[in-house]
């Protein structure tokens, strides 16, 4: 059993630090397209092409599931990549809305995220076919202030009051953390959001294939690459997995002729 | 006589605008990679590919002079377009260096850039030749922070603060803004740096065009590509040159097999 993972960058890291975490003996592959990062601001069409680039790219490596450890890319991809590919297809989406599902007790759920999760809707459907009022905002500064790893401190603070301040006194008491990036920004998210419940699908779905495939064989390989390597990557990797691992550089072109 | 213009991005816009001012005659030729932007965390083989694929559509659409209005594309791409096209090549880096040495009277001048500008010296390199002193910063976040419009207020100012307080008790008379996306925050950068000249290439570069060709017949034509259009694309092309103008969608696909 090996698990694939795509994600428009760094990201989708916190999503391999919780599979890993859940599921120590499971092989997991890969891949942040740092090269074409961010999606966020991307057309759909544009997202499409990559992600199913992306995923021929974790099949070519012997994946046998793939998560979709994106947002924008669940958002606009993973019909799509259901209809397409042969192996079982998990996005973010949907174990988010679950988990937020479970926790809120007045009905009333946030969903930030890029703009392009924003504007496709997903969590705002979902939720509402479920009867939950919705508040949804985008916060188009929070990756890039991650990926320069200001987790706290003064820049961070304004980031996040900036953001938040309307979600603060819309009455939500859960909040979805619709981006995988944001994680890293929980803990000042949880203080500026007092009493609100601050969730993120990474547990979930890591929780969904612990119980799918158990902690299957496996030495607990963790294959990583990226399609560019910035001179912070080291550093940035280190940041997000919370431990040194080696990565890869693969190549953009071959993965795009694949297709 | 046709300039053509290419930037990772929206921040060429910038350029565009000044040397459309200067010479409102001339025809002027933009493309915009916004499907790829940021350049300023790509490797350098990355970048390089990628310059020269924007040039060659620069010059399928006629250009007889291209501006590579992009400091990233400039400190590492530049000489290979030189030695590749038979047509003239004109960076930011030499413009803004040379209004940075007309300016600075205690020979001390900063330089503020993107990751990649920053770590290439190419900025450094030129100004400690000329036995300038170089104080030099990345800062990350001023792209985004212009991409979201969030040119004034708290989150602007904290994030001015962060990267330029050392700058500020460092000596500098000058700071040269190393990319073409900063001259959108030269207010608030001129406000905290008080006393400092703060200086961008645009004005330089039209300058140089208007002394070498002249306001050369045309009609003034402004045709504008991007290789991908976002939903706020809009909005920020007229918050950048100021009026309501056109723009198109140019094939990536198209401009990746043309080279």
């Amino acid at each position: 059993m090996r698990i694939g993972i795509f994600d428009s960058g760094v990201g989708g890291l916190t999503v391999l630090r919780e599979i890993h975490e859940a599921l120590p003996q499971v092989d997991i592959v890969y891949i942040g397209d740092t090269a074409r990062v961010p999606y966020g601001n991307k057309s759909k069409e544009t997202i499409v092409r990559y992600s199913v680039e992306l995923s021929n790219f974790l099949l070519g490596r012997g994946a046998d599931v793939i998560v979709v450890a994106c947002n924008t890319a669940s958002s606009y991809s993973l019909e799509i990549l259901e209809d397409r590919l042969s192996v079982p297809v998990m996005g973010v989406i949907e174990p988010g809305v679950r988990a937020a599902l479970k926790l809120t007790k007045n009905r009333k759920v946030g969903v930030i995220g890029t703009l392009s999760t924003v504007n496709s809707n997903v969590y705002q459907k979902l939720l509402k076919k479920q009867g939950v009022d919705v508040v949804a905002k985008a916060c188009p500064l929070f990756v890039p202030l991650v990926e320069e790893g200001l987790l706290k401190g003064k820049v961070a603070e304004s980031v996040i009051e900036h953001y938040l301040s309307n979600l603060k006194s819309s009455g939500i008491d859960t909040l979805i953390l619709g981006c995988t990036h944001y994680p890293l920004l929980k803990g000042l998210i949880g203080n500026f959001l007092e009493g609100v419940s601050v969730v993120d699908s990474a547990s979930v779905i890591a929780q969904d294939l612990k119980d799918c495939i158990g902690n299957h064989g496996g030495r607990g390989e963790l294959e990583i690459f990226f399609t560019d390597i910035s001179p912070n990557l080291k550093e940035l990797v280190r940041l997000i997995v919370g431990k040194d691992v080696g990565f890869q550089l693969a190549d953009l072109e071959a993965i795009k002729t694949s297709t």
